[in-house]
């Protein structure tokens, strides 16, 4: 038997940044130069502690629990070793990594725990609910909103309990286009996995390459073509999670009336309600054709207009993103290209054949009606290269002192464009002062009839203490999303940095119901503690 | 003003039968002579028991209380005759109807509550939380589960709510495509409010000319162009309620990822977790182009497969429904033609323009491939005309001395056909006897990429008893549905008359969940009791 503490085909990430180690890059020195300038500072590189400099506080994990836990799982499938210690310890937002990178007071996991079924994950929740020790699960580690926060919770110990040994595909059924997938699957096994059988599950979050389906599911993800295949709470058909209570399922059949749909209590629900261990997702075709198609507007709200316009109509792209002034520019110069005026928007469509050139020619026809010009499929080509590539990026940016960060937002087609303002008035007005200047960059990823979402990308001066200055422009992005109609998350969920807005975003009513049933299925209180409910 | 306790446009139903008392008709004698023989029965006229026999018993409400509730009000919107009594003494099923038109025991509430606003009903429920009185929310009465039965419940006394006066288009969004509608809006009024506006809903259920907006939400409905337009949670962007612990609002951006979705909490709780009083929906421009094709199979389960295939591609029909060899063969009867032998489809297209012709060509492609054969236009306009006429039949043939009823499930496409042998045969076998014979007919009017619905209707012979041969029949059809991976109910939702099969629905983890939210929102348990949950 291989280890099976090593994830297969993906590469275990690094501890202080994104993804395969090897895939690390270097800041180009003109690039380097030109962000210097624009920000507005100097440069200082800033390399990471290195991991053997970095000692966690020993396992609290008392040996008899310890011993029960492993009893479940086998011995080898309890790591209480630094190396997998720190590799649980958070996910990979860019205050997650700053602490990291600093060496510093990042908590670890008292143990990881690595259960090869359902059963052993309802068997662990039984140890540790008895044994009161918090339990944070843990899918590919990408949470960027500190879901992965091995918090303690007030108990005497905390475990990550990593699902990645839940990687098969469970149950296949071609008439009904359902799969069945381990929670513990990742994005691309999860379509190597169904590509065996000419099917593919179409969810390509910016996390993709190391995100699993179970994770997916807790956070409500969304991916890059939902125009076309929805979020991916709309592919779910039926969830099984394991609880400190039991086995809980809902779901299975293709609709019903039979009482409020108990999927959508577990889809969002973070770790905080129970461990979702299988995840029935709906399948469809590889598509047979896939067309790609890059256009021009004159302004932001030109082009976020069309979209509107698309997303409202009768056809639709698989995949529809618009860059402000910004991000489109920007784009351009890390393309290495001269970006034209205005603002980028990149089109995706697949499907099964004719119907794709039908249907891009009567997009196209609504976009060039509403002020867009076609660029051709070359713009989109260089962003299908780089659609997992942002978060190296970051990391490049990081290592060389500077501050980068994302957040993200949806609103109402009418909210849109105000929210958009203040969201950006809040990020500059928070970075832009005596420490430097802050790039501020927007598009629009996920449209729906009734809206849109935001996603802002932001780099800025690090300052002398760059995690305090990131905290400051988050809490004032998040002021501002609140004030002016958007939902504190679309897609990145909740976890411990949106938690403090959940009241505002559900009402303190949304929030008893949320406590209500937590206290239901995890009456001590020990899945993920301190996370999503206030 | 008025008298407000009278709804608007929508004439008052028949308390012992459905809808507009003008529209109800005899059975034509030729028909008569021809079910008899087919039922193998001697049909003798059952007619109702005329009102004025009926006597529910006093007002159980103290006149301490209904002067508090009336305190609230207006003197003149609660109401304790018999008329809006008998009126508010439950929904509409079969045995609703059999119970009533008996003159029989059937409960009628304390009184009729009409508020005017989400504040009185707010008000209203304070009030019945804080003196324990039994609410049982009432929208336009057209539950067939027993989800309007007044129970008590163990409380003193019960009350109807009834939310006609809940009535207005709230808001409209004209860029975002959303409407906010009153809880008590009807069907056709919601329609009429948008179409004044270019604007429609889409949501035709067979109850949509008494169905309200509330109810809609309250019981997780489909309509008939379910393929086009999704069912009715679909098309919810935000919900706001009234509880006994205040108002619970959800909802309102296009997507979020900040926990579980409460709407859908909100969605099928059936009165038992709040009323619902206000509806976020999306809307569409009226379509420009309607168009309509009947199609035939030879049998069933080539049809049903031919609409898996559409189901299941980039390219479907707005409305598709597909009848079985009996429904077939009735219908055609009753709209005095001769059926082709084999089953007949029914297909509707509306849109844009040109995009319709286009469709409907992709979809006559699949469905000539898979077997069938083109009808033209004629058989869809005689479905349009009688589309909301069926519970009319069902009074003509209760009071003929037919027993009739309907009942619905889901399942994926793989299980469907198994399902509909199984619910069927348990029919058959339950009513076929000594006492007659049954005609039990099916068809699939829902479809999805992963399965479809399938809807029975049932015309057998009364025999001495029928309300007791309709539930021998009803409970041996519910266990072949559970049997069989069927949902208990795909859109009539569950009432009294679904709950015994809930646990197994949902699971007893499932069940507590739901009864943990009852518990945060409704502590005395007043809302609806004896409905949904177990």
């Amino acid at each position: 038997m291989a280890d099976e503490t090593t994830p297969r085909g993906t590469p275990e990430m690094s501890w202080f940044a994104w993804g395969d180690p090897a895939r690390a890059r270097e800041l180009d020195p003109g690039l380097r130069d030109l962000i210097a300038q624009v920000l507005r500072t100097r440069l200082t590189a800033r390399p990471p502690v290195p991991e053997e400099a970095v000692e966690p506080p020993p396992s609290a994990l008392s040996e008899r629990v310890r011993a029960a836990l492993a009893a479940v799982t086998g011995e080898a499938h309890v790591r209480t070793d630094d190396a997998a210690r720190l590799r649980h310890a958070g996910g990979k937002s860019t205050p997650d990594l700053l602490r990291r990178r600093a060496g510093g007071a990042d908590p670890a996991p008292d143990a990881v725990l690595y259960p090869a079924d359902h059963d052993e994950v309802q068997r662990l929740l039984e140890v540790c609910s008895a044994e009161r020790v918090a339990v944070v699960p843990f899918g590919g580690g990408t949470s960027v909103v500190g879901g992965l926060t091995p918090l303690r919770g007030g108990f005497g110990a905390v475990v990550a309990l990593d699902l990645r040994r839940l990687d098969r595909l469970v149950s296949l059924d071609t008439a009904s286009m359902t799969a069945v997938l381990g929670a513990g699957v990742r994005g691309p096994a999860a379509e190597a996995l169904l590509a065996e059988h000419g099917l593919m599950l179409g969810h390509l979050p910016q996390s993709h390459e190391y995100a699993t389906i179970g994770g997916y599911a807790a956070t409500r993800s969304s991916g890059q073509a939902s125009s076309g295949y929805g979020r991916f709470e709309d592919m779910v058909v039926s969830l099984r999670a394991a609880t400190p209570r039991g086995t809980l399922e809902a779901g299975g059949v293709p609709a019903s009336a039979a009482g409020p749909d108990l999927r959508r209590l577990l889809l969002g629900s973070e770790g905080t309600l129970g461990v979702i261990t299988e995840v029935g997702v709906r399948v469809r075709p590889v598509p047979r054709e896939v067309r790609d198609e890059a256009w021009s507007f004159p302004d932001f709200a030109t082009g976020v207009d069309a979209l509107r316009l698309l997303a409202q109509s009768d056809t639709r792209p698989t995949m529809a993103r618009i860059l402000d002034e910004s991000e489109t520019f920007v784009g351009a110069a890390l393309g290495g290209s001269q970006a034209r005026p205005g603002c980028q928007a990149v089109l995706g469509f697949e499907g099964s054949g004719a119907e794709v050139a039908a249907r891009a020619a009567a997009v196209g026809e609504v976009l060039a009606g509403a002020g867009g010009t076609p660029l051709g499929a070359e713009p989109v080509a260089h962003w299908r290269e780089n659609r997992f590539s942002a978060p190296y990026l970051r990391d490049t940016l990081l290592s060389a002192g500077v501050l980068a960060e994302t957040l993200e937002t949806a609103a109402s087609w009418t909210d849109l464009l105000p929210l958009y303002s203040a969201v950006a008035g809040a990020l500059t007005g928070a970075l832009e002062g005596d420490e430097g200047g802050a790039l501020v960059m927007c598009h629009v990823s996920h449209t729906y009839p009734t809206g849109a979402s935001l996603y802002f990308t932001v780099a800025a001066a690090a300052g002398a203490d760059p995690l305090a200055r990131w905290e400051r422009a988050k809490r004032a992005a998040s002021d501002a999303i609140v004030a002016h109609g958007g939902t504190i998350t679309h897609h990145h969920a909740v976890g411990t940095d949106h938690r403090p807005w959940m009241a505002a975003e559900i009402g303190p009513l949304g929030v008893e119901v949320l406590r209500a049933v937590k206290a239901a299925l995890d009456p001590e209180g020990v899945l993920n503690p301190g996370k999503l409910i206030p």
